[in-house]
């Protein structure tokens, strides 16, 4: 998916908000806001809108040293989200249609960070998402293709989020799953660590794509990877940055998202916010 | 007030939202975006936001030639205030405290975009926010000077809230009001034509500040306003533009807003969305 305008300002609005969240230091903040305009400047030598986020949590790397900007973020996400597991079993195991909202929940864990600072009570505010249902739902092709697969691959996105993924993995048949993460910290997403920390190790092999961005750029994936991609016989592609890498893609490739950004509702032709598992074509 | 890190990716959203009303031509839409990024990259050298806002603004000018990005925005208002305007009176008529509630009134017409953008039943959605009353209410102040007042300057704010001033000016004893606007089209601000449009001659001497930026920053007005608001005996100004540009003025000076902004809702203690009529000090 192209970079739209609209990406710009926010993109702008993440770095200060990144910048206030590694240092209090207010030249420290400018510098990052200034670097972050000479980059967005240049937002057409950009692939795609993760490659220039990249871009732009690099800055705060180099002017502040530090290496993992949503270090507490990702840890809090991650402790909310491991003590929400036993409830979500539950709630799996009380629905008439066990993929279905098996899927919604992997979907709403998307979802996850937006719940924790809007509602002390996350677990409420989970809830309300889960009752929600998709808007747009291929789980009908995605059920037959799944009787004939012998392995699936998820690229994961946000930190907590994973722990709602592996609810998903254990609604799955018995076949290998594949959980493909960043290969370094950025933003909220997951890397190894925060897939371990998860649980996912107990139901999937997790691998590092090889990509450093906020969505799996293909291109810039590691040559394991890619044979892995190309090779997996169903793809669950998680989250907006993943879609915005792979949107043009066409495979045995599933979209499972919140539409939390117009221009991403727009491209998917929902309104925002709602929840989707669409098929990428064939 | 100074300009704040927010302000920038706030401003950068606004050229982009200004450069859809005049132009559908995608390039010169990025034009535009662009030249933001680099008048937004030399931040540190305008006064304040009125200032920087308007250099992003004229951007639109010269890449597009429009003279008044907002024209159509403006007319809209305008009209929908007009049609307000029986109800407004009738509203103010009912209360007890015509004075307070005249202010409130003319707090409340800052915030008619909004409502208009927000809701078709813009009456109803006005009516909502004339019954909410202000954090912070410097009335018995504004009554003890008003009691001595010979002339009162108002300093106006956008277009269609200078609707709500005409029902605060029918509000004021007899004395004379002068109402200071804008010297040319600044995003949806009133001018002189809108401030006649709105009926605002039959009740105060309309005049041009000098000043065309979306806020009166005293040393570009002209020779002649800089005498009225040096002997004005009140000064009410509207909006959050003239309060950035007169933050640090001292004097009869009362502020008269809706803090829709964050950084403002801050720099004046309340809460957003707050209602204000605040005493500048002495």
């Amino acid at each position: 998916m192209e970079i739209t305008l609209d990406c710009i300002p926010c993109m702008l609005k993440q770095a200060l908000e990144a910048s206030r969240m590694v240092t209090n230091d207010i030249e420290q903040q400018e510098k990052i806001v200034e670097e972050a305009l000479s980059i967005l400047l240049a937002f057409k030598a950009y692939r795609n809108a993760p490659d220039l986020a990249r871009g732009i949590q690099r800055i705060i790397k180099d002017i502040t040293g530090t290496e993992d900007a949503y270090y507490d973020i990702k840890r809090r996400d991650l402790d909310a989200a491991n003590k929400l597991y036993p409830f979500l079993q539950e709630f799996i195991k009380k629905q008439d249609g066990e993929l279905y909202w098996a899927l919604k929940t992997a979907a709403t864990g998307n979802n996850i960070d937006a719940a924790i600072y809007q509602d002390i009570d996350v677990k409420r505010c989970v809830e309300q998402e889960l009752d929600k249902e998709f808007s747009v739902c291929d789980l009908t092709l995605f059920k037959d293709k799944l009787k004939v697969a012998s392995n699936i691959l998820i690229l994961g996105d946000n930190t907590g989020e994973t722990v709602f993924d592996k609810i998903l993995i254990e609604s799955l048949p018995d076949i290998p799953v594949t959980y493909g993460v960043r290969s370094e910290p950025i933003l909220n997403d997951a890397t190894i660590q925060e897939a371990y920390d998860s649980g996912l190790g107990e139901v999937s092999r997790i691998v590092s794509t090889g990509c450093n961005a906020p969505g799996t750029i293909l291109e810039e994936c590691n040559k394991e990877f890619i044979t892995l991609f190309h090779q997996a016989d169903l793809i669950i592609s998680k989250g907006q940055g993943n879609f915005e890498a792979l949107s043009e893609q066409k495979g045995n490739l599933f979209f499972l998202l919140k539409a939390k950004c117009p221009m991403i509702a727009n491209k998917l032709n929902v309104e925002l916010n709602d929840y989707v598992f669409k098929y990428s074509g064939s």
